[in-house]
C-alpha cells in the first residue's frame, strides 16, 4: 500500500525549515504532498499561488513530492486525498504544546490519521515565517532563509 | 462560612473540559459560579445569552451551580460576589505559565483572592473552545466536545 | 463531610514554601494532614522524627493542622486517613509536568482522590528542599527559608 | 528497501505506553525491532530475559516485530542491524527537551539516523517505567498498565 | 572601547519589571539605550511621547541611560547606535522560547550583536505590559507596578 | 572598576559549548574566571587536575582568563575571588527551571551577585558533559565536541 503524507502549513512563506522536514521525511513516505492552507480571513505576505509555484519548484527533481492548495479542515483534506499521515516539525517546546492539541483534535475528525513528527534541525530552529516575514518588512536579507529565489 | 468559588472565562463555547473541572471542584466547594466574561471589543462566535443558557442547562441538577455574566476585571467580579477562591483549569505548560501570571495579578486586584488549580483530565485536555470553534467552523463533528447539545 | 486534605512530602526539610501551601490551604479544608513520607531507601538530611516535632511547633497555633509519618503509596495513604484531597504546591513548570504525572497515577491508585494545585508565591518559589540542604551543607544561612529555628 | 526501525528502551517495564507507540508505528515501518537496553551499571527491577519474553509474547501476531537486547550506544546498535529509523514516544514538554537533546547525538555517532516521534495518546501519558515500578512495591494494581500479565 | 546596552521593548508601558533588568544591568554596561520600538500598525495604549518622557524621568538620576524611540528591526537600530548588546529580560520558560528565536534572528541581521539575558526579579516575574493595561482598563490601580506616576 | 565574572561547573568535561559561552563573554568582563568545582562525594569521569590544564590549554590565547578549582557554595567562591557576575549558558526550558531557581538562591547566599545568561549556539546546544560522557563510554568518538585533543 502507497504511503502518502501530508505536510500542511500556511507556508507564508516555506522556509529552509520546511524544506529540512520534507528532505527528511522522503525516506519515509512513498509520497508526500505540501498541503498550502488557504483561509480566506487572513491576510498573506505572499501569493498562495505563487508560493505554491516557489515550492514546486523547490521540489522540482523530487517527484514524490506534489504541492496542493486546500481550505478547512486539515484531517478532512487528508482524508480526501488519502493520506493517513500527518508531518509535522517540532522547534521548540511552544510547538510541541500546540502540536500536542492539533494532533489529538485531527485523530477526533479523522480517526485513521496518524501525526508523525521530526525535530527541526538545529540551525534551522529559530527560522520561522514570522521571523522571515518581520525581517523582510523590516528590509532585511532573508535569502539565506529560503530554499528559492525571490 | 459559606465557600463560594468562580469559575471565570468566556466559555465561547463552554466544553466538557470545563464541565469535567466543575464537577470535580463541587466537593470542594458549597457554590461555584460560572462566570461567563463579556468583553465589548472581542465578537464571540456563539452569543452569551444562549451559552449562559447552555451551561445552566448542564448543571440543572446540581442547584450549588449557578452561571452569571459580568464584565471587566475577573479579581473584582469575584469580590462582589464575595467569592474567595477561583477555580481554574490546568492543561500543559502554556497554560501553567498564563495562569501563574493571572494569579498573582489577581491578588493584586483583590488581595483575599486564591487561585485553586485542578489539572484536567487527561482525555479531555486537548479540548479547548478554539479547537471546539474551528473544528465547527470547518463542518467537522464537536457534540461529543460538548456537555449539551447545539 | 468534614473536608480533609492530605499534604505529602519528604520535608527534608519543610520550608517556608511548604508553610506558605498549608496557610492558603486552611481556609479550603477542615483538616490538613501533612504527611511527612518515610523512605527505608533514602538517607534523610534531617532525621524524620525531628522534622515532625518542627512542622507540629510551626503549626501549633492551628489545630486543624496535625502531622503524620506514612511509608508507601501516597494515595494508599490518604485512603487509610480518608483524605479525599491531596494539596500540591506548583513553582514552576518543571513540577508540573512531574505532578500532572503523579496526580494521574493517585487516581489509579485510589479513584476517589482528587489533587489541588497552589501555584507557590513567587518570593518563594525558589526555596526548595534541595537548594536548602545544599546552602545548609556549603555552611550558608537557612534560617529566612524555615519557619522554625534549627 | 526495507524499511527497519528501531524502538529502543530500558523498558524496566515495557508498559502500555510503549506498546501503543509500536502498534501506530506498525504502518510506518516494515520492520520494527524493540531494543531492550542493557546497562550493566543499573539494577533492573524486573529481570531483562523475562521482560524480553513478556515483550514478544505481547507481539507475537505481529510478525514484524522482534525484540533484541543490546548494550552501548543506541545509534551504533540501529547501524548494526541497519534501522535507519528510531521511534521514541512523547508524552509531554519534559520528554521533548530531553529526546530534542539525545536525537541529535544519535545523529552524531551514526549521520544515516531519523528519529521519528509519535505522541504518546493522552490517556496513557501517565504511564511511565517508574510510576509502573513505584505502584508495585508499593503493593498496587499495576495489570492495567501493562500489556501482558505478570 | 566603551561598552553600549541596547534594552528594546514596545513599553506600553514601561513597568517596575523593566526597571529592574535596566537598574541590574547599570554594572554591565557603560552606556544603556532605552530603545522604545515604533509600529505603524499597533495602536497603543500609551502615547510613545509620553512613554519617552516617563522613562527619561525615571532614570534621571542615571546619565548612562538615554531613551531613543526606533521603528524597524532591532538588530539595525542596535547596529546604528553602534551597540553590541541587547539586554532582555526573562520571566519564564514561555519568554525563554520566544527569546530564543528571537536572538538567532537577530544575529542573522547583525552577526556582531550578542543578547544578554537576566532573569527577572521573582517578585516582578508576573508585571507584563499586558497585565498593567487590563488592569488598568478594568478600573484597577497600576501605581505599584510603575516606577513612575500617571 | 574591574569586571569579573566567574562561569562555574563540573565540566567533566568542558565542551565547546562551554567554550562557545566563555567566549563570547570575553567583550563583556575584564576578567573571566571558570571555576571547576569539585564536590567529593561525585566521583569524575576526568580527573579533575587533567580537566583544569585542559581548559588552561584552551584559552593559552586569552590572558583575561584563568581556571580555578572550587570546593563547596558557588557564591560564596564567587565573594571571595570579588567575581559580582556570574555566566551561565541556557540550552532549553529545563536549563531555563534550574537556573531561574539556582540564580536566586545565589543571591542568597551573597546579595550583591548578578547572574547573566547566554542563550547556548544553536549547533552546540544539544552538547552536554552527559552526553559527552556516554558517547565516550561507548566508544563514540567525541572530539568534535572538546575544544581540546583527548
Amino acid at each position: 500500500m502507497k504511503k502518502t503524507a501530508l505536510f500542511p502549513g500556511s507556508f507564508d512563506p516555506f522556509t529552509k525549515g520546511h524544506e529540512d522536514i520534507v528532505l527528511r521525511s522522503l525516506n519515509l513516505f512513498d509520497e508526500i504532498v505540501i498541503g498550502v492552507g488557504y483561509n480566506s480571513q487572513k491576510v498573506r505576505y505572499i501569493d498562495i499561488k505563487i508560493m505554491k509555484k516557489l515550492i514546486e519548484k523547490t521540489f522540482a527533481k523530487h517527484p514524490q513530492v506534489r504541492v496542493e492548495v486546500y481550505e478547512g479542515l486539515t484531517a478532512k483534506f487528508a482524508e480526501k486525498i488519502n493520506a493517513k499521515f500527518l508531518i509535522r516539525g517540532l522547534r521548540n517546546t511552544t510547538d510541541f504544546e500546540y502540536e500536542n492539541t492539533i494532533a489529538q483534535a485531527n485523530v477526533h475528525v479523522w480517526n485513521e490519521i496518524e501525526t508523525v513528527f521530526l525535530i527541526t534541525s538545529p540551525h534551522l530552529a529559530y527560522i520561522s515565517s514570522s521571523v522571515v516575514r518581520d525581517i523582510h518588512k523590516g528590509g532585511g536579507d532573508v535569502s539565506s532563509f529560503l530554499p528559492y529565489q525571490i
